[in-house]
């Protein structure tokens, strides 16, 4: 058995070297001695992953973390793709209203949906958490797991941003993706713990980051196993079933990895509590927060309330000493669509 | 970075390699080309995993599926140790409660517990469900996820079956062992999915079958993080969260893999919508049951009412083509510690 195991190593090897070479813009399959984080300014942030890694994979040192164990647990909104002007899911939700509006007359005068359906989200909104989960479960329950994956699958590959016209999977960060391929050819199993729902990442994280389904944590509703018509489904019910954000971070990913991550990248206080919990476990921890600093290339909001605040988490990365990206300062290049 | 992974991903060969050696008894390293399921007596079960592996790992067959997507299932509780007389994890809670007595005076006229301790575990029981779910939660939470990881490492070390005066984790089928170690040599992830308690199986189960913590999928209680003295810690909660049997399975398993098995093993009706949500994938899929006939090496019980009871199971198996292991005919070795 050993040549076909052999084989699907080596091919692993490459893959993850393809990807790493594809993020930068290189053709794929050439294997490159170029600067795997080429998108990350030299200084302090990139100088403190890199050394992180280095002590961590080198054999015999004392910092030295058996492969097996080298978890790296990534935030999803603000951390690897963009978050603003809203949530891409809330966008999702917003054209899933407008695409089941024909069905349902009865939401042209039932809120949320009747504003919705008017394009003023406002008065839509008024009705705060109540009206969001309405619009939540009208739009991502009631089908099955398979059928909800193809709805998200076709809204992904066309929807596009609303500022800048670009497909929402365009929106990711280019220093991320070199850092989720440097990662992993370096034996890490790269993560991602958003407070998004776990089934809208699923059908695009592996071609976009790299990351199978099985690696992704999020937010979810309950779903119920039926037969139908003797063919068995799973429905997804119009219940919540687990909310991966602030403290629950630490909690799904207690339960779903089982074992305390080695390094945490996070952007927002809704993830001090999953650098807490990485930073708490013995040995060498990474933890790391991207500050929204840039303003043209992207936005600028870190402390600001609202979406993706980062206040909190802020002080404490300053008192913890834990690495602190820069976007403005560090990142040379924002999106994969920037030029180099 | 090449070199690191190749490095890593060598010895990761090697030790799927020695764990299937070890498995079958030939010393640790030695690559053998010997029969990787030694202990299976030639027949119909073992020549169906066999040409199933053979179909879907071949490169350019039709039915070739890619590494990623080679996804094996197993019930743990008499599909992978043994479940008789009593659950192994009801033995630990009945020592737990022994152990916990006198940190609990009010035990001693409280039910399910005064009985517990007295020894009469049908008096003990009489409460029902109600008293179970006591025992449980007495057991079970209260402590940190750290905590209780401890707690059963430390049990496991050394309690003993009732009957056979092996360790627990001595009571696994050698053939299963090879089992999981032939599928993983053949580029498959190997994941328990089990109505046992997924904190109660970590501790062991990647020493024992090879199989790490996020590759673990059971029930599970509620957990909340907190700031102790400022360190975080997750503690575990007396409220259900999630009953991962019967209809739990597909459930749990979409959760936590995110993708439909590729193989699914189990030997009691609750395996049977484990089996049928695998079996209802395009393409080829492989289902087998486990039937416990083997009266003198292990129990006999099978269509029994009862702990581990395959009866609705068995008839699907039947009419769907399964593949049924009959424990007594095709197990040349049930146990590590039987001769060869």
């Amino acid at each position: 058995m050993q040549p076909i195991d052999a084989k699907r190593m080596t091919l692993a090897v490459l893959m993850a070297a393809a990807f790493t070479n594809a993020a930068r813009g290189a053709a794929p399959g050439t294997l490159s001695t170029a600067d795997p984080l080429a998108s990350w300014n030299d200084g302090g942030a990139k100088k403190a992953v890199v050394e992180f890694v280095a002590k961590v994979t080198k054999d015999g040192s004392l910092d030295f973390v058996p492969a097996a164990e080298r978890i790296a647990v990534f935030d999803n909104d603000g951390t690897l793709w963009a978050e603003q002007p809203m949530y891409f899911q809330f966008v999702f939700a917003l054209d899933r209203v407008k695409a089941l509006g024909p069905q349902h007359p009865e939401w042209q005068t039932q809120e949320p949906f009747a504003s919705l359906l008017k394009g003023d989200m406002k008065a839509a909104l008024a009705g705060g958490e109540h009206a969001l989960g309405q619009l939540m479960m009208a739009t991502h329950a009631g089908m099955t797991t398979d059928e909800f994956s193809k709805i998200v699958t076709d809204w992904i590959a066309t929807a596009k941003h609303p500022k800048t016209g670009r497909l929402f999977t365009e929106m990711v960060y280019q220093p991320m993706l070199e850092l989720l391929g440097y990662l992993r050819a370096s034996g890490f199993k790269t993560y991602i713990v958003s407070g998004g729902g776990i089934e809208f990442m699923r059908p695009w994280a592996e071609r976009v980051y790299g990351i199978p389904p099985e690696q992704v944590i999020g937010s979810s509703i309950k779903t119920k196993f039926e037969l139908r018509d003797g063919r068995p489904v799973l429905v997804r019910l119009p219940e919540v079933n687990f909310v991966d954000d602030g403290p629950g971070k630490p909690v799904g990913i207690q339960m779903q990895i089982g074992r305390r991550p080695l390094a945490a990248f996070g952007n927002s206080d809704g993830d001090l509590q999953m650098l807490q919990w990485t930073a708490a476990g013995p040995g060498p921890r990474f933890c790391l927060y991207v500050r929204h600093t840039d303003g043209e290339r992207e936005w600028a909001y870190d402390r600001a309330s609202g979406i993706g605040r980062l206040d909190k988490g802020l002080d404490e990365a300053t008192v913890r000493g834990w690495t602190v990206v820069d976007m403005k300062a560090d990142w040379k290049r924002m999106f994969p669509f920037d030029k180099e």
